[in-house]
């Protein structure tokens, strides 16, 4: 039953990996020969990112299921921020020989499941397995513009809304109350407090180890007129840098809206700080023109000013008009549920 | 000078590489935002493949620059052999701290150079930079079908005549001259005798270290009528097998053939063993109706047959019209050049 990689050898684990996947709808053929081959409408936008054990993700945190999750929502995320809707993924999964086939049958029910849920059509349509010191993981998630031109960073105009889709700061609580609550104190991830801690805070656990983008709020981003648009997964603070400084402009937040819009979700109060400073939420940051009305799941979070207006000098974001410095994952207060 | 890639930090490290790349001629969007955006003019191919350092490749034999000409080459054999023209790749590398940075832009510019070489048009257009115990390279390849109908493995049909193009059965042998020649007894592989035996036997090193498959020969088999082909990675007689399987159809592989095709090559012996249970040549193995002329750089190595005809029972190959088992690598005897 829990045979290991290197017993089992790479075609009967492939074999089994693949039961567990659904065919992307756009694959005109799958996975079996040189190359899978897929059809677009449009241009196809093409992004790649790896997670690694040990500095990407800790397998006494992640499920083999949540895994294989977020390898796909965080790929798909990227798709949809450019206003494409994904179609399919490649994987590269290399492994040590010891490990559980099990653990790789799990990923591969993760990444179809996630697919299915959060991009219907999308599905894994090649792959590779292979031998690591550690569990490597590559995705490359592809899709389809359908004759949309792709929403960049840089396209952000003065007097835009700046308005964000998603979980924002969740994530970021999520990995703070791991390493709080889940791991050693030199930082060694351990399982024994997980469960209770899944209880205590269901959301900000679940939005760090298996994260749900808005996928399809991308394409209707792009259908409503987003000017840009970009995911989150840095911070927001960082990104918004990044899509102030692409687009030559200041992105205004707004501390009020913020508050409103994102001060509870999913029953988890999430202070402001976590919202600015939160990685890995993968939600859609966009600007849209001032008389677009914004998609439903989007909420304005502020405003797209010139970078004359005010004291700013440069490109770059600011908070209720004033100074905000671009910051990452802090270990900031994690305030319980309802507090 | 010599920088790692802890020192130096990420941002500075993609820019150097990224400095290293030409654009890919088919990208509407290149690196910098969340995805890429490609053009195609008819249907897409995707591979992915994975290379890692022990398993796959050590970096005492390989130098960078030829690491990333075979990461490019695997990869572009693949797109090609479905009778793709490639258009773009992807790379996620994920690489320990004290990596030199040196190393990750010679890999880049190994990368450039075979697409550039092997594929004009080619590009990378986008990748991902992460760390690893050991250098990791996860490429992913792009191919437009330009309006053809993709050629897989399971189209040969009795009658046809089975051709290939590239090098043949070199790459192993120069895996095998680096095993008996730069490795000590234990198999760790080293460097210090590594000049020599690229003075020695230049081609088989070369093909070894950074094999140059036929990449444009793909499109045009395609073209001619090809009506199976795959790339040969594993060895001619494991993936002449898989072909003929996949076909439901008998190849029967002509020792004459191939020894008057491939008996020489860049002034190298290689002896029919070889071409037969080499691996890594990635050289072009395809399936031409009679009728067809078979494009130039192709040559003749065998028939397809019904699998009723002699005394073959089951799909699968044979050599003049006998058994023959599907082999990879093996400790062949190495002939030096010209005896």
């Amino acid at each position: 039953m829990n045979a290991t990689v290197g017993e089992l050898g790479e075609r009967e684990v492939l074999a089994r990996v693949l039961a567990r996947l659904s065919p992307s709808a756009s694959a005109r053929l799958g996975p079996g020969d040189d190359c899978a081959v897929l059809g677009f409408e449009g241009d196809a936008v093409v992004t790649t990112d790896t997670m690694i054990e040990g500095p990407d993700f800790r397998l006494a945190w992640h499920d083999g299921f949540e895994l294989g999750w977020k390898l796909a929502a965080t790929n798909l995320s990227d798709v949809a921020a450019m206003g494409a809707r994904p179609t399919a993924l490649t994987v590269a999964l290399a492994v040590p020989h010891e490990t559980p086939v099990d653990l790789l049958e799990r990923i591969a029910r993760g990444l179809d499941a996630a697919c299915r849920q959060l991009a219907p059509g999308c599905g894994v349509i090649g792959g590779d397995l292979g031998r690591a010191p550690v569990v490597t993981a590559s995705v490359t998630a592809l899709g389809d513009l359908e004759g949309r031109p792709p929403v960049t960073r840089s396209g952000a105009r003065p007097g835009d809304r700046v308005a964000y889709a998603g979980q924002l700061g969740l994530a970021g609580l999520g990995l703070s109350l791991l390493f709080a609550e889940a791991a050693d104190p030199d930082g060694t991830a351990h399982s024994r407090s997980l469960p209770a801690l899944r209880r205590a805070y269901p959301a900000a656990v679940a939005a760090q180890l298996a994260p749900e983008p808005p996928i399809a709020l991308g394409a209707a981003a792009a259908d409503a007129g987003a000017t840009a648009m970009m995911d989150v997964s840095d911070s927001l603070s960082i990104d918004a840098d990044r899509l102030a400084r692409a687009s030559g402009v200041t992105v205004d937040l707004d501390a009020l809206l913020l508050e409103r819009g994102f001060g509870v979700q999913h029953g988890a109060a999430v202070p402001i700080g976590a919202m600015l400073t939160g990685g890995e939420d993968h939600g859609l940051l966009a600007t849209f023109p001032a008389s677009a009305a914004l998609p439903h799941g989007f909420l304005p979070i502020g405003a797209v000013r010139d970078i004359d207006s005010g004291s700013a000098a440069a490109p770059g974001i600011r908070l209720d008009g004033g100074a905000l410095d671009p910051a990452g994952w802090d270990p900031y207060t994690v305030r319980p549920p309802g507090s």
